[in-house]
């Protein structure tokens, strides 16, 4: 990794909804600015499913000239969230009591386990307020169960996801974690490191590139072209090297743990119901969505947005489907600012 | 197999596009009714991907008593796919040249190919004419080409599907086969038929069952409740369920092949534009397609209906997206009653 992520090794106790207790965690993460006297000039960033703390590579437009993010002004933050491979304890870190890699011996986390997680880090430098915490997808999840979990956040922007996992999606997670099990180098989770998974990783990622997009954004990219040299038709292409790529930075126990963690996102769990839970959230909360995205539909944010009292509905439109809280910056920042902008004046 | 299905084994030469020649054929099938003394009372039904020629098992309501079919007037007739499981020349055949099964030495073969292989059996009998071909995905893919490529028929009725496959459903395909070639059993498709990949086809199926329906309805059916026993969600136990059904009594050489068989649908290819090409198919045509279907959009049944002159279209509703073809049978009889009627009025 040389994308300027620091790792901080604490010694205090994190215990997960499954019950697991560690005494010792490694936190990644990467900030940008200064924290201000009052250390409360934090804007917290989320990652995705297979995201990293490095928020300016794959949030790039949130940080350009042009966006929201103000490091001269803001404390901005990404903390890689636990059950990672990006630095944060996970399955590929060491498992003291076996002396090797956690791998599939890892718990089971949720949501929640991740915002308890990255509030050891947060307590440990004494933040004491959030002015925003943002993300989409699982990042999404992550900042609307801050919002509930921490007086300390003042307002949240939340993109493409819902008030819980749906079974549509948790069906689409179940099919990945199937191929990645199916692979002959699986071995029940604990893998040759040098020898992964690469297939099945491969196959779940192709499945969640289409879940990604939308059939228009395939059409208007790939139509039915052939590759010149490999005679498959070139949205195969895509989708193979779509799989290499993954692999080449991703672990499988990672992707089936997070994917886990999503699948468990549900704000009403041992709360309530979602209209009380919801209800009882004051803060300010945008809630953007794109009409094309068919993972997690435009009705989960509608949804949101109908249940949250002092909430804004952001309903976009962009050919690209989920994915496109990862591209259309434009259309994002324009949200971001009026309602960042609303915040800081009252 | 125990569903009256017959096989006729005939020493004809069957040329796939692909240039492979076969100089005898397995041809399995199923019939109702008889044939009249013109051999023209034909209703030829077209199966999809995991189908056979057993087609009042998975068409039951065409053949109930308010169904469209009419074993007293019509000769109803169903026949298994080339490249399939259930009795037609496959990849579990024996290779007359190798004295083993074919396995993924099975040649590559088409929408066209199947039409060419069906039509060894309608010449050997003497049908003269058909007065519909029907069939819903791949069936419905075949029966395009049917109608294209046969002067006996006299009408179709399409439903779920469109003019060629798109990138979107090829994607949808590639990962598909990709997650049963990275099974341990896959061995390149020359895998232990006592020992097959069953991880990896039931990994697929649980890929296809989920583009099989829509978000609502895995809502409506599952939430997100537990499976009390096994403690994963609903939904994870029935596609896991589903995905043993299937392993139980399909092939993983005979998925790929018709996978891509499908993929290869394009009427477009090697005859002008879709315009022309469909232009030109002056019979009468049914097409129905559901507005939930995620699969084959209900934009692509408009598209056909635009460039099928004497078409007319049905955008029926319903909860189940693309499986509603087999289920919604009132609606489709409906449609279909009213499109044969007048077929056989003028």
């Amino acid at each position: 990794m040389n994308k300027d992520i620091k790792i901080t090794t604490l010694k205090k106790n994190w215990t997960t909804e499954s019950g697991h207790s560690f005494s010792e965690v490694d936190i990644a993460w990467k900030s940008w600015g200064s924290l201000n006297e009052n250390r409360d000039n934090v804007l917290l960033i989320c990652h995705a499913l297979t995201g990293h703390a490095a928020a300016d590579e794959w949030f790039s437009g949130l940080f350009a000239e042009s966006g929201i993010l103000n490091p001269e002004e803001q404390f901005i933050l990404c903390i890689n969230a636990p059950g990672s491979c990006y630095g944060s304890t996970g399955p590929t870190s060491i498992n003291p009591k076996a002396d090797n890699p956690w791998q599939a011996d890892f718990p089971d986390i949720t949501i929640r386990d991740i915002v308890t997680f990255q509030q050891l880090l947060l307590d440990e430098w004494d933040i004491t307020g959030i002015e925003m915490v943002i993300g989409g997808s699982m990042g999404g999840m992550v900042a609307l169960e801050f919002a509930l979990m921490d007086q300390r956040v003042k307002s949240a922007a939340l993109f493409v996801m819902g008030k819980s996992h749906s079974p549509w999606a948790i069906g689409i997670s179940e099919a990945q974690r199937q191929a990645i099990q199916a692979d002959e180098n699986w071995k029940d989770g604990f893998y040759d490191l040098n020898n992964p998974p690469k297939k099945g990783l491969a196959a779940a990622r192709a499945m969640a590139m289409i879940t990604y997009r939308a059939p228009g954004n395939y059409q208007a990219k790939f139509g039915r072209d052939i590759h010149p040299e490999k005679n498959i038709y070139q949205v195969e292409s895509y989708l193979r090297y779509q799989g290499e790529k993954l692999v080449q930075r991703f672990d499988a126990n990672t992707y089936i743990i997070l994917s886990k963690a999503m699948d468990s996102h549900d704000v009403s769990r041992d709360r309530g119901s979602f209209k009380d839970v919801l209800g009882s959230l004051k803060k300010p909360v945008l809630i953007a969505g794109f009409t094309s995205d068919m993972l997690y539909p435009i009705e989960e944010q509608r949804e949101l947005a109908d249940l949250i009292p002092n909430s804004h509905l952001a309903e976009l439109e962009s050919p690209y489907g989920h994915d496109a809280f990862l591209i259309e910056f434009e259309k994002l920042n324009a949200e971001l600012k009026s309602f960042y902008n609303a915040i800081k004046e009252t």
